[in-house]
């Protein structure tokens, strides 16, 4: 495991927490995060507020509980800046870890800086999206500058935004792949669909990959992490695990290798769609490919077939993509592919994607342990026919007490299933153990 | 692949039929069919009936699509036959091949027979929860005579049921691992915990392992499709993969093997909870121990701590089960572990196993090909901003399209999410390929 300088420098107290949240020494963080493979997502401005508000860190990477992310945010056609931090708000109810705001409607700033006052927990944006929209409109995408770009990046490290989207991975190089492959789809990323128009528009390279010192300097500055967006990732099952986003991955794997050099944070975004005996190859090859950056997957999303049900489906690609390594699932909501997300949407994606997260840490390695306790504790509880104490346990107890008491059991501490032919009772009785 | 002298003789047409569903030669099928590794629960009262009735065949195993059976069923606290219809039915909507009747409240015959009046596809049930239940009460389901027992199997096999659950490897050896053992939940399989408790009462071995001949000669008799029940399924992760449910396993290896011999189909019921890096090894193990039965899973359930989801949590272990090489996936309701499903739970359960066997088929080598026609034709429905055609491949098209239309973009074929900002739409444009 090669070090690097890492700038930023944690306190003994803040990796005393983590330590105590993720059952790992805080040498082994350390040794972890100076490689790189950890990163804890924190503006400098955010950790000098630190002093007067309780925001949370959170550590994402090789050995620790695997995170989850919660995407909120406006569009052109719902502009409701209460309704999207109540979208925040009921991610972190059902777990979150950190929060993104993709607004694309209405006043950008403002909906980021009240997303940053409202969340304690790290915050993320995809500026490019500002970029493109103070340009407004479709055809006008491709007249940003490359300074646009830019100083979307800064003003929102200056407002205090821990992690950024920057999809420097969508290059001249990977564009070329694309052009020769036989994808259904293209390209379904949008920050990665405004770079490959500007880019073709313009006969340009990516400002994001020509400049990515300057981007570097700026993410210093600011102690802003980078994720690495994977913006040739594939949109169907039939585009998965192919050239053009292979491309892009070696390309993110050098950006890695400088980020750190600098001593800025980073972390890699991965597919996409992605059929589920692909997922293990796909995920151990992102990996070494990128010297074990933390991986952030949106999905894996592995049938295209059930829109309505895409929470569902990206978590049995997260679940699987977990066991194999992958450190931060995006929660993808029920009404992906279809409209932008109700808060209720946001609550059932935030269940789903937690159960897919901690499915992963009870076969990981360095978690395993820990996260059984929890199953244990619930399996105890059922043999006692002890409600109270599996509703306190459950992902969701609200909402499974409302199960149960919609239909109760007339005259049996069991439930309305069996009644008094209760496995757990009759075993209970007659093997005596 | 040994052959044996199946007693159930298919007409050409019947196989025809099947081989078209799913993309297998007849004669592949009559081989594995010969083999036991595919079978089609159909009572010969059923096969004279079909004359006058369209009854769906439908073919369970190696190298065919992942099938989806639906638990419908009363309870003693609810009983309404009309109910129970109405699941079924809801279940047949959403692409459940089979249903079994799992009643346990009310009149059990006139609800049965119901059932296979209204359902055109395979149907099952677990006689022995009716010969308990005539017992009346608690204890008294250890005073079923082993007569009892059987003439439960004879009566519902009489009335044309298609296949039973029957525990005959919940014998005293595999209770002896169990009293070894150091499980949390020890059994809860309902009619294993019969067994388990009528065996220690009685101080007697189960009449279903004593005299499996004379059930195999009832099997016979009508054709009955025997499901081989896994009464030792491990009842929460860390009950999992232990040396009681193996036992049970190879019990069920060498019973497949004498019903083979007696040309009576047979397959294998497998747990239960297993956590996600388990699965790989106890499908591949059930399927060598048991001359590779068709395997009809229960789950497998891959946490324990999210009631009120335990349909998706199944559904991500199904999802991989299938890869590996399950057969046959029983739904799961939302309701799981805490009440009796409701209609809507049944459609949903329904949905997200159908989601995890299509997931399983897309990586099935026999069955990938055909599975991802329909990805595909969603994937270029998507490309088309074809709305219409991906309301009609989708899995629940309705409520897809209820979820578009509740959030519809104001001026755009694309959705709500990004509105303009298509990706799709921009890099149409731009790439021009």
């Amino acid at each position: 495991m090669s070090t690097n300088s890492i700038a930023v420098k944690w306190e003994e107290k803040e990796l005393e927490k983590i330590s105590l949240a993720e059952g790992v020494s805080v040498a082994k963080l350390r040794r972890l995060l100076e490689a790189g493979r950890v990163i804890i997502p924190r503006n400098a401005k955010r950790a000098a507020e630190a002093a007067n508000r309780d925001i949370v860190l959170k550590a994402i990477g090789e050995g620790l509980s695997t995170k989850v992310n919660v995407n909120v945010g406006t569009s052109k056609d719902y502009v409701d800046i209460e309704e999207e931090v109540r979208k925040a708000k009921t991610a972190l109810k059902y777990g979150a870890d950190t929060i993104m705001d993709l607004s694309t409607g209405g006043d950008l700033d403002e909906i980021r800086r009240t997303i940053l006052r409202e969340v304690d927990v790290p915050v993320g944006t995809v500026p490019i999206y500002q970029a493109a929209l103070e340009k407004a409109g479709l055809r006008a995408v491709v007249d940003m500058s490359s300074d646009d770009m830019f100083n979307a990046v800064r003003k929102h490290a200056e407002d205090g935004i821990d992690f950024v989207t920057i999809h420097s991975g969508v290059n001249l190089n990977s564009l070329a792949r694309l052009r020769r492959s036989e994808r259904i789809l293209d390209v379904v990323s949008r920050g990665g669909a405004f770079l490959v128009a500007w880019m073709i528009h313009n006969e340009r390279e990516n400002p994001f990959y020509e400049e990515y010192d300057y981007l570097l300097e700026i993410a210093k500055e600011y102690e802003l992490t980078l994720s690495l967006g994977d913006g040739m990732r594939p949109g169907c099952i039939s585009d998965a695990s192919d050239r053009a986003k292979f491309m892009e991955v070696i390309t993110l794997g050098e950006l890695v290798k400088l980020a750190r050099e600098e001593g800025v944070q980073a972390i890699v975004e991965g597919p996409g769609h992605v059929p589920l005996d692909e997922i293990e190859a796909s995920v151990k090859a992102i990996k070494n490919i990128t010297d074990f950056a933390p991986l952030y997957l949106l999905g894996p999303i592995v049938t295209d077939i059930a829109p309505g049900y895409d929470h569902f489906v990206s978590a049995i690609g997260g679940a699987v993509a977990g066991m194999y390594g992958a450190d931060f699932l995006c929660m993808v909501s029920p009404s992906e592919h279809l409209a932008l997300p109700s808060v209720n949407d946001i609550k059932e994606g935030t269940i789903v994607t937690r159960i897919a997260a901690h499915v992963a840490d009870l076969v990981k390695d360095e978690q395993r342990e820990r996260a059984r306790l929890l199953d244990d504790e619930m399996a105890h509880a059922r043999k006692n026919l002890d409600w109270k104490t599996q509703f306190e346990i459950a992902m969701n107890g609200e909402d499974a007490q409302r199960i149960r008491n919609g239909r109760p059991p007339s005259e049996s501490d069991a439930c309305s299933i069996c009644g008094d032919l209760c496995a757990i009772k009759m075993v209970k009785e007659f093997l005596k153990k």
